[in-house]
């Protein structure tokens, strides 16, 4: 069998032209562990990393109320035309590998997989009951999930027994809010067992080894709330995550590191600094961080806030976080809206860590803006539709300023700029 | 003739007991001049600066295709009923001063304005040319919106003859984005003549003075375009501004200095320090920053990111922008979603800065999420429809997650914290 993750020379050209960066300084990354391919099974690869630019992640999926996979395949494709570089299948109702199989058949991009959720919701509906499921049940889920192509897992190495007892003592507003850590914790409770991804990350990682997957260790512990942000059970996981993911490249496993949560602003660079140096480089994959609990049905924008700060201090992929976060199930334009989103967040940490294809985009729109050129402002937006939505596209201004127009007075005081900078 | 920014004793207390700081930290902010205080004749106080909560303005205003003063009260409304602590009417369509008036009168929050606009329409429509401005109507313009009681007006004082000359170079991807900015330059770039808001800034000084009204000093050099950022212009400016800042404070007119602008993230921090150094500690009043060029239709966003890390550096006055940014003029629910979207700014930088009233808002709605408390969640929630809106609302859980709620399993795990935390 194939290995998803072996690239061929030409596919590191490929990939490496795509990022902008050499060749041999993929190979480094891949090295050193510092950048993470990830492909499905006779998918396109996508570079995650060092140097490499930030990418986007949406994650769809049904829910046991919202089962339908139609519902789900309209979001794929529509967080593929908006830009998503992966996508994650995070269903929990209806059949689940079928689901997971026609979204893997449908998708042009990698798709992750979170294979606790298919183990928890097999023990519900067999027992009635999480902390039922069998250690083997979990363990023949992630294989079969592997074996399935999926390009990467999250798997919550990191959820401890004494991270789950120290939580008795009530030192946090929230617990978990990670659904995998939260089911993987009651389980934990209920059976007085160690995580079985802990205990035995040695055969996790064989099986990744095995069909090439990358694994994406989560952040079951991560800060659901500003109040409990940076604590010592965030942290304590994320030094367990450290030593898992040293230990998965010592085995030729690529990993991602995923990371907080709910961070208020003043510590998103610190937190994102202090993952990359426990683990030695590894891509760090981010859900918001959030820098306030106060906006539900903003969340989107909180999260961009966050996700943009913490992408220039180093974080390499970032996970949309919807409209609909805090609230229900998003539908199709929820899912567009967060993945342009977090593209913007994406974009401007691009702009500051110096990506050329970048500024050149900005170079180019606003060229277009200066000229009023809307074909242009047009091509060269986040999302064209916007700009085709707006009044005023086939005036030398827009409704805005009306002929009080910046742009048409002050192009004047430099004739010659035009012909010098829009070359 | 009661100047608008005299506060007496009571009004003090009142002013720093909102702000949670002291009556003494109060007053020496405004005797430094890193607080200052706006409010429109006969209203209340708002306090801008050193310590206080960052705060937010929104801009409405006619424009020459929409001039009905109707649409702005409404506009009004919305953003006051949003949340914004201030707002700005850039009219430049139908009866300026009628729609000042109409805005003034039915405002509850301070009220800011343009002068340049008015005497610059007024000069369009008598002479169909800006250039052909006399310098006297300027000062008429100005004095007129004074003792109509504004409580602060932007001035463009540091566009300077010399920098208008020096844009005749080509350097700038786009010239000038400020309308007022542009306006100006075009009349000294016709005239040959100095900026009389420059050369004359003593009068500006006694005007303010005479009316109670503070100056905000305009930024009329602000880039454009991520490619211009922290360019010789916009600093050159700024340190006309730091001087003229000086100049008022000696004649006891608070001042605000306005920002830049397009700036990209890694520079962001920066920008805000070298302001507040440059210019003495004043409070900064920021347009933006936008951290990219390229999302049209999410400018509020892309803002938004730049404001809340300026406001954690030290930025202390938000202007919002809207989704209609670079593409029209803003309506109803434009204006309404760019002043939320401000607000999670202000908000974050707020938690950011350690603001107690800040991080107890988010404790309480995080409380009422632990609980699926809907109602609870309602109340503190940033915009109350959002959570009204949303699915589930009647439930233990919400349609994200379903019965697999990760609030649900996990505060098992800690039965007494409830009681401990949310008392």
């Amino acid at each position: 069998m194939r290995k998803n993750a072996i690239l061929n020379a030409r596919e590191i050209e490929l990939l490496a032209r795509r990022e902008e960066i050499t060749p041999a300084e993929l190979r480094a990354g891949l090295e050193s562990g510092q950048i993470t391919v990830v492909r499905n099974r006779g998918g396109r690869p996508l570079a995650i990393g060092a140097g490499c630019y930030v990418k986007v992640n949406a994650n769809i999926g049904t829910s046991p109320a919202r089962p339908e996979v139609k519902a789900e395949l309209e979001k794929l494709r529509a967080v593929e035309a908006a830009g998503a570089d992966a996508v994650m299948d995070l269903s929990t109702g209806g059949d689940l590998a079928r689901v997971r199989r026609e979204i893997m058949a449908a998708s042009r991009i990698p798709v992750g997989s979170v294979p606790v959720y298919g183990a928890m919701v097999n023990a519900v509906r067999k027992y009635k009951a999480v902390q039922k499921m069998s250690a083997e049940a979990l363990w023949e889920q992630i294989e079969a999930e592997a074996a399935g192509g999926v390009a990467f897992m999250t798997v919550h190495t990191g959820v401890s027994e004494r991270i789950v007892r120290g939580l008795a003592d009530g030192e946090r507003l929230i617990n978990i809010v990670s659904r995998g850590g939260s089911l993987l914790a009651c389980w934990i409770a209920a059976n007085r067992r160690e995580n079985p991804l802990l205990e035995d990350f040695g055969r996790l990682v064989k099986i990744a080894a095995r069909y090439g997957t990358a694994l994406s260790l989560g952040d079951g512990l991560r800060p659901g709330a500003v109040a409990d942000s940076t604590d010592r059970f965030q942290i304590e996981e994320l030094l367990t995550l450290g030593r898992q993911a040293a230990e998965a490249r010592r085995a030729g496993v690529p990993v991602l590191i995923e990371g907080p949560g709910h961070i208020p602003l003043h510590q998103v660079e610190m937190n994102v600094k202090l993952a990359k140096q426990v683990c030695h480089g590894a891509p760090l994959y981010l859900l918001g961080p959030l820098v306030t609990d106060f906006a539900p049905g903003y969340d989107h924008i909180v999260s961009a806030i966050g996700g943009a700060l913490a992408a220039m201090a180093g974080a390499d992929f970032l996970c949309y976080v919807t409209p609909s976060e805090h609230l229900g199930l998003p539908g199709v334009k929820e899912v567009r809206e967060g993945v342009y989103t977090a593209r913007i967040a994406a974009h401007a940490a691009d702009l500051a860590r110096g990506k050329p294809g970048a500024l050149e985009r900005d170079l180019r729109i606003s060229s277009a803006r200066r000229d009023r050129d809307w074909a242009g402002q047009k091509r060269w937006a986040l999302n064209p539709e916007k700009v085709a939505e707006a009044v005023g596209t086939e005036s030398d201004f827009c409704s805005m300023c009306g002929e009080f127009c910046s742009m048409r007075f002050s192009e004047k005081l430099s004739p010659a700029k035009r012909k010098r900078k829009n070359g």
